[in-house]
């Protein structure tokens, strides 16, 4: 089995959306969409912006394939719009910051500029791609806010939705994981492979010292060994000790013990005591066992004596939000400003070409706001609240602004190499350490804010009037 | 971008125990595993067991190809265990019951009989996708068993797990799904592909009426109207009437009209009286936005007009449980049966090869418990709980009893070929069928209960205190 990003990787409405826009001959006219979310996952104070690169590696080689093409045909769409998609590439460009750039609700974060019919074709793959990198990877941040120089390893594959779970182990590494138990992921994507070992293995060799040892014969060079099987102060860690003494003699290094079960901190404390006292002070101490940035965040606190977390199903299934309410609205079309409106102010979207300018302290820090505006708009004196009309800011004058909508693919070309994922996960760590701590903290985050310009509101505010006045009524 | 289910697809200490073994000359000898859970998801009574197929068809093909040889020789494995490796496949055994069987903590649901590092190998890529299909199933039929007879499409892709989602729209239709909007699972499953039309396609032509037609044009026969851009019962319903009546002209038919916001139930009342004043009562009635198997009760036991329910974050992310607890663990090495011991009755293992029995009510029902029991062993008259051995229940004789675990798979080959999905979905619902209301409600659902025989206690015991005494101590 495999799966790909192809043509229908996608919903039936884009496709027939595009029959109809093809059918009135405006398909090739432009459109541009936005890609934003409304709500920061977790309670938390931002989002991590995950998944750009997989996105774009996604877009260059998006086709339909032959046998999609057959398959499409059997739903009745119309043989000469099946030709037109049978030679479909995407064309476009895409504007977005650096993948692991730190980023918050209602401001554009993608901008996609292209013909209709491909913008509404790549909406499904857009979405499933980068809201769930992006939830993941910050939710990879919060562990590693709170795991201080530990090493975080990725365990979740085996509680891990399907094959998402290898974008899951590539969005852990971009909020700051090391390393992955994932050696599918850990091929493709570059990254560090880590393993110990599982209770079966004491169970199949019965002997728990004789497992350890031959294990350790295996592995010379590295060796976890898994000391809760059956008694982790009366024989786990003492035969741990016993083979790590060995290899000692050996001038091997064990590289950790592992505990899975009980209380961790108390265990970690006497495991450290146990190694420490027979002279094994460079064995590494790893735990896994149902970890979270909030259980991770108490290890530390009490100060337990761990130097690796193995985190698996609550990385990779992002709970408890399981989703990122990322959406891909409508800007322009055919260069004119459109929007989507709603009683709800906060579901009326934001019209035209637009970038996000991130405000910058007089020490290099962020902030605390952005600001939506035109895309060659000056930056504004004051911005307004995007959803609530009454309240607004002034902007002191003087503040260093970045914009952050850069271009990234244009004719559906990358504008550059893709970065490895190392250089991701530095940006995104070199981006958070700009966050004030005030955004970062767990419990009731301060607000970053983000305005959009007075002459962002004023155009909403005329289409909305317009809208409501023209559209047709029966 | 493309995932495969191959031999990297696993966690590195299976690799890693897999040397070991190779090393030692035991990875040749024979194992036995279980796959078994311990918890019910979302609260419920009863969990559907889904992914069997899926996991068959990747078993059959699971191989490493050259390309992950050479990068595990980057990981310093032995170059003649990477050279068994290479031409490794999976001969084993499965035995399991039919995907869509309704199956419960505790007793195995799916056991492995192979060489001990084919069964290591495999154990990942068997827990991922019978997790998280389990999982979506699972939620899929508490939504099928309020929706009554309405359809349900699944619309998840876009908020999906990333490729995850191709697997989740396959649980869904196990669980009890009509259909789904994600065209590329559509094509590979051979299930009904629903569509209608976004908001931006109205946007787009910003007159609401001019986008009604011009899609009607060229969906002729397959037209869903989205009737809550603008304002739904001042606009968008009377417009959707207005085409409908055009089409009626035509002699064409327009299917439905889809409801994304507002109060679902009124909305969906009066867009029925609408309808059907002008003469469209053939006009089926779509919503979506943020369901779940409560607000489908609830609109429901309110006498909703609603014919097609779309579901989306909540079903393709399992919310809000995320992951089901499946695990997979050692019972026998070399026809020795193991367990592993715990201080915690519960995450101690059961022994030995088993058979799981489901036991039948007169009237051909569910009778309310499973008996987990040696392979060859009749029926007992008595079970023990699993956990709390001061718990015996005597079985009323003459029962009907049914052997969960079938072989399905031997020396690595289907004994069957896949069934279609259809067949797949149809047994499900059959399944359930025979489950007593009692098991299937929400709110504190009946315990179905799962007991193992008096032997397998016995042995069970037997080993614990062996295991105890015999285990190295240092």
């Amino acid at each position: 089995m495999s799966i790909e990003f192809s043509g229908t990787y996608t919903d039936l409405y884009q496709i027939a959306m595009g029959q109809s826009f093809f059918r009135d001959g405006q398909h090739q006219q432009s459109a541009v969409f936005d890609y934003f979310f409304r709500r920061l996952p977790f309670g938390g104070g931002y989002t991590v912006f995950a998944g750009l690169e997989p996105l774009l590696e996604a877009l260059e080689a998006w086709h339909f394939s032959a046998e999609e093409i057959d398959y499409l045909a059997t739903l009745n769409f119309d043989s000469d719009y099946l030709e037109f998609l049978r030679n479909l590439r995407f064309s476009g460009a895409i504007f977005a910051p650096l993948e692991g750039e730190i980023v918050f609700p209602a401001a554009p974060i993608l901008r996609v500029e292209s013909t209709v019919v491909q913008a509404q074709l790549i909406e499904t793959l857009l979405l499933n791609i980068l809201n769930y990198s992006s939830l993941i990877a910050t939710k990879a941040a919060r562990m590693r806010e709170m795991a201080g120089d530990a090493i975080l390893s990725e365990f979740g594959l085996r509680r891990a939705p399907g094959p998402g779970g290898v974008l899951a182990t590539r969005a852990a590494i971009v909020g700051g994981f090391d390393s992955t138990s994932n050696v599918y992921a850990a091929q493709r994507y570059g990254i560090r492979a880590e393993g110990t070992m599982a209770h079966a293995f004491i169970q199949w060799h019965g002997d728990e010292l004789a497992a350890f040892r031959t294990f350790a014969n295996a592995h010379p060079n590295n060796t976890t060994l898994l000391v809760d099987t059956y008694d982790t102060l009366g024989s786990g860690i003492p035969n741990a000790i016993t083979v790590g003494k060995e290899m000692q003699s050996r001038g091997q290094q064990l590289r950790a013990i592992r505990l899975d079960s009980g209380d961790l901190a108390f265990y970690a404390r006497r495991a450290r005591a146990m190694l420490d006292d027979a002279g094994l002070s460079e064995v590494k101490i790893a735990v896994s066992n149902q970890l979270d940035e909030f259980i991770i965040r108490s290890l530390r606190q009490q100060g337990a004596p761990i130097d690796i977390f193995g985190v698996g199903t609550s990385l990779v299934t992002g709970q408890p939000d399981a989703a990122l309410d990322g959406v891909y609205k409508l800007a322009c079309a055919n260069d004119q400003p459109r929007i989507k409106i709603s009683d709800n102010l906060a579901k009326t979207t934001l019209p035209g070409r637009k970038q996000t300018l991130r405000f910058l302290s007089p020490d290099g820090k962020f902030a605390g706001f952005d600001a939506v505006v035109f895309e060659k708009e000056t930056v504004p004196a004051r911005v307004i609240h995007p959803f609530e009309a009454h309240k607004v800011m002034d902007l002191a004058s003087g503040l260093n602004t970045s914009e952050l909508l850069q271009p990234v693919m244009r004719n559906g070309e990358r504008l550059r190499s893709a970065p490895d994922l190392a250089t991701i996960r530095s940006y995104c760590a070199e981006r958070l350490a700009l966050l004030p701590p005030e955004y970062r903290r767990f419990e009731y985050p301060h607000q970053y804010k983000v305005g959009i310009s007075p002459a962002v509101q004023a155009l909403r505010e005329d289409l909305r009037k317009n809208q409501n006045s023209t559209r047709t009524s029966p």
